[in-house]
């Protein structure tokens, strides 16, 4: 076998996991799988990868561009899934068949886009969330955002808001102007990507007048409690702008029910992706971070692609930022634990199993040397593998604990 | 955006774990993180795909013809990982620099192999196994083999038997005889492929002494307890073949201390690959699987492609095989639990959604219906839905649990 001595490095936008991370990971991850048992949602794993064609027909042919593609044996494109939301739909599309709707699903799960990476942003980052399917109205959508603010309460934030939106309410008035559809369109890009300026220039040339002008401009500002929701609503005559107003009222008198007035913010300028959104979109936001933590939204037209009409609700969660957002705040999670480091002399290392298998029964960890060594060596081993407690086995056996 | 609708299908070689296969993978996979841990084994979390040129300086180019592989944007060759050895490999040749040997690492990981799909036998598939780093010895190779029939034990088998084998015992046989290097090749091709017929053909034509011959072709059958080793030891001369026996002999009475004799069975004709291993190697069975449950060995030679020269053994374990296992021999894991399904009247949501976060935070799984019902139609719900029992919250917001 040829061998070759190389200073290894791993691809672009990846990283790895180094034991405390990995801890602190998998305790976030599980306690985050028991909060959405709780709550009803059942686990579901999909492959790694999907047909292209399965991702595309989900997300839109757009999601190509941000895959890693490569090819089977029988020249099918696959690509790495670049989110979760189109494999869960797969599934339900199938599952939805079987069993009474609705269809409440989670997921822990890595996912991968070919992108420029950045802090909070990797090609290969892990999420956890979930999917509500089969049911529209504001119960789903309140039970979604309840569920994300409970996640990232029980992964240890406190300091967070939700802003919570309406994709409906600039489709309202968008309806009932008299803009070409690529004007409107022009100007929910602006919209989308908060680019007030793009926006102002695009409204000059439009043709709208003053009022409506100055309405849409006012859009992105409208972000905060109630008084917002009563404010837009006098200013918008339009029966699918109210409507997406009245549902986020819904909403919110839900989430009160929850406990979780608290957490929300209205943002009547927050949409996401107006391709793929369909109601309320929503991100949760913690100082110090300048990305969302979370982030979802009702897509009710999406699950159609697989054959069966649903609508439907969920979120994503974002594992690597909420872990760096607690560290930035300086919450602890709990490293690997390190009980117990057995050392022994020459011919003790007999006993020193019998020991480590005792403790390791009474669930202590463990680590057994695996050399002989004098007492001294033992204790410094223990102290660099930061073990809490040295136990050495001496002559005759005699066991030692310190 | 373009919509297309059809019937959606998983690529070749995947599959989905549904809710109860889910919740058994996770069962599982957190009762080996625990069990490692208290081992003295740290979780890494490596990429899902590395540099080609990294797998093939760990595990020999052969590796690339079973990736999937694609490249980045600056067409580097990538392959998803088909082991994780190898990235295991690359991150401790970076750590062992900074930390005291040995070093235990372990891993719960999907990995890839573009090859014909079978039972037990998946394009992506997952793996839970350790690495123990930095030490050679009978001490470690005990250690490896003890955690994982600790890990079977653990994952709910008790119906297994580990082979145990030696690569240094055929070496030493090569090494003493006349053949070619060619010859030799093709003698341990048949002895590793158990292909007895071949075997006999090759030794036919390979000019070697009767006796030597004759001893050859026994090795497949020097299978069982202390008295294989015996046997073994008398009908060799040369010491490299003799070492291999007592460095087994070694291993079994610490395997003893460890009280998991029972489970060990001697197997001189297991050799895995060779290639790649350069000590004692293991197998797991249990009866009515046509596969391993786990394999693993020591490898000294491997570590060195990554700038470290540094013995290692260690072994992975197939958490989809021991799933089967379980499946096949009616041994049951926990299924997702299902408390309580609450149902409720028209203008009892709140009071609902108060009963359902009580619950909750008593640590019950509970589904909140999102539509009001009739009692009987709840009761029809918490039925379909597999919930233990169904709480109505009904006129002025009496709950009523049956």
């Amino acid at each position: 076998m040829i061998r070759r001595q190389f200073l290894p490095q791993i691809p672009y936008g990846t990283k790895d996991f180094l034991p405390k991370e990995a801890t602190h990971k998998r305790v976030m991850e599980n306690s985050l799988a028991a909060l959405f048992a709780r709550w009803g949602y059942d686990e579901v794993v999909t492959p790694a990868f999907e047909y292209l064609e399965t991702l595309n027909a989900g997300a839109g042919d757009g999601v190509a561009q941000g895959t890693f593609k490569f090819f089977d044996r029988n020249n099918n494109l696959l690509a790495l899934r670049s989110d979760m939301t189109t494999p869960i739909a797969r599934v339900a599309a199938t599952r939805l068949k079987e069993s009474n709707p609705p269809l409440r699903l989670f997921y822990l799960a890595n996912v991968f886009r070919h992108e420029q990476a950045q802090a909070g942003r990797q090609c290969e980052f892990y999420q956890a969330g979930v999917e509500l399917l089969g049911t529209g109205g504001p119960a789903a959508d309140a039970e979604v955002v309840a569920l994300a603010v409970e996640a990232l309460a029980e992964a240890g934030l406190d300091n967070f808001k939700i802003g919570l939106g309406q994709v409906e309410f600039i489709n309202g008035l968008m309806g009932e102007s008299s803009l070409t559809p690529e004007d409107q369109q022009k100007i929910k890009h602006h919209l989308v990507a908060r680019d007030l300026v793009g926006l102002g220039e695009a409204l000059t040339v439009s043709g709208l007048g003053a009022d409506a002008q100055r309405l849409i401009r006012h859009i992105p500002l409208w972000q905060g409690d109630d008084a917002v929701i009563q404010e837009a609503y006098g200013q918008v005559k339009n029966e699918v702008s109210r409507s997406a107003l009245e549902n986020l009222a819904d909403i919110k008198r839900l989430l009160a029910g929850y406990g979780l007035e608290r957490y929300i913010r209205f943002d009547l300028g927050l949409f996401r992706d107006l391709d793929y959104y369909t109601g309320m979109v929503f991100e949760a936001y913690t100082p110090g971070l300048g990305f969302p933590l979370c982030g979802g939204g009702r897509y009710d037209t999406m699950v159609a692609a697989f054959g069966i009409d649903c609508p439907a609700t969920g979120f994503a969660f974002g594992i690597e930022r909420v872990l760096l957002a607690l560290e930035r705040q300086g919450i602890d999670l709990p490293d690997p634990a390190k009980d117990v480091y057995i050392g022994w002399r020459e011919g003790a290392l007999p006993a020193a199993i019998a020991e480590a298998t005792r403790r390791r029964q009474q669930g202590q960890a463990v680590e057994l040397a695996l050399e002989p060594a004098t007492r001294e060596a033992a204790k410094a081993d223990q102290v660099a593998k930061g073990y809490a407690r040295l136990l050495y086995v001496g002559d005759d056996s005699h066991v030692d604990e310190s």
